[in-house]
């Protein structure tokens, strides 16, 4: 059984405003609500059709009419869990960083979310205009890797001035990126899907790299956000071995 | 002034089934018809709310109102073109092929198009339960690189059961795509998203590959298709320096 007041707690959490007023988010399907627990976000609470087959503490059960009345999945899965969105933590520079200047795609976000989990990118920091990562439609673009990748939001003029690792960007004019010595701990920019990387943020770029196109002259002008991230960081490990 | 008959024609190409029937596509904005038609794509009509700004001999004009009716974009963009698709011709492997196993969504569909532009793959050969690249969206999506690149659907068994170059496919226990000294001469197949490659295609693959994973046991269990695609092409024009 569900209550109204929670019905319409979870029908809220589609907005952004409220996910930002309540500190909550949801996510959906056994799975992806078991790897959020195992890797210790915190549930609110958790509701299912099938108690019997999982063993989270304090589940209520409902009906699967309830279920698919709140569910943001066109074929509801379950299991619909309510969860606290993760504090901030100090961001560190040990390893790869990914930065995200604006992207506003929701589908795009949530594959650069799994890019990262596939590479051990565990740290993605976004400027506050990038998609909400806590969407429910992203959560579940990202098929689990959010319980692994801590995705923050910042002025990225701001923390891009305080780091001491080399910041890579693409750009047209930059250099080939297969012939380049890439370091092991290093920050990677992917700008927005029609701007690029804006100005501002240019400007703390320390290192301008460059996919090279092949074929024809009048060959496509840009790559999609998340094969141009896929592209490069499969390059930062490739070349660093690890 | 755009005619009833003319209306109707141009909405039932949103539906495969109609574009199967007349051989046709819609493709919107300057740009995109321009290129179409410097690639020597066959317009059947050119509708424009600005005659004057574009040299398209028998383009009829129309309204804004009348524009917005037919329009498949969210915000019409001043020229709507109907095109004949192209004729089938015949496949060849003289450079890298990208082979498509099922790609449902059109999203990545558009995105792998853009791709294989990029990195100069000229030939697609898509299974026929692959999306449409007809589809408005899918057309769209490729910011004019369907112009450059040639899509095709075909029996896969079929054709690849008759190519002499080596048949690349990613898997889990692939050999490290990093390692491998890769041909300029191939074919790279790329899966469906939810099930990956099929077993009846899986038994033409000759060269099982991989894209290492790094970082945490228990990280994404796959990436994105477009995505793994943008990795294992990148590797191809690494690697042959073409």
């Amino acid at each position: 059984m569900i209550s109204k007041s929670q019905i319409k707690l979870i029908t809220s959490l589609g907005q952004k405003k409220y996910r930002d007023k309540t500190g909550l988010f949801v996510a959906e399907g056994p799975k992806l609500v078991g790897e959020l627990i195992q890797a210790a976000f915190s549930p609110h609470s958790i509701f299912t059709t099938e108690p019997s087959t999982t063993t989270i503490s304090g589940q209520q059960e409902i009906s699967e009419a309830e279920l698919k009345k709140v569910s943001f999945l066109k074929t509801p899965n379950k299991v619909l869990g309510i969860f606290h969105k993760p504090a901030k933590e100090r961001l560190e520079n040990t390893d790869l960083t990914v930065v995200l200047d604006d992207i506003q795609d929701p589908g795009n976000l949530g594959t650069i979310i799994r890019l990262c989990d596939w590479f051990g990118v565990a740290q993605l920091v976004c400027s506050p205009k990038t998609a909400d990562c806590y969407n429910p439609k992203v959560i579940q673009a990202t098929m689990g890797s959010i319980a692994r990748v801590r995705v923050e939001y910042h002025d990225l003029e701001m923390y891009l001035s305080n780091v001491s690792v080399p910041v890579y960007g693409a750009f047209m004019d930059g250099n080939d990126v297969y012939g380049q010595s890439l370091p092991q701990k290093a920050i990677v920019v992917l700008g927005n899907e029609g701007q690029g990387i804006s100005a501002e943020i240019e400007s703390r770029v320390t290192r301008r790299i460059a996919i090279p196109q092949y074929g024809k002259a009048q060959a496509a002008e840009s790559l999609n956000v998340a094969t141009a991230g896929a592209i490069l960081l499969s390059e930062f490990r490739r070349a660093t071995g690890k």
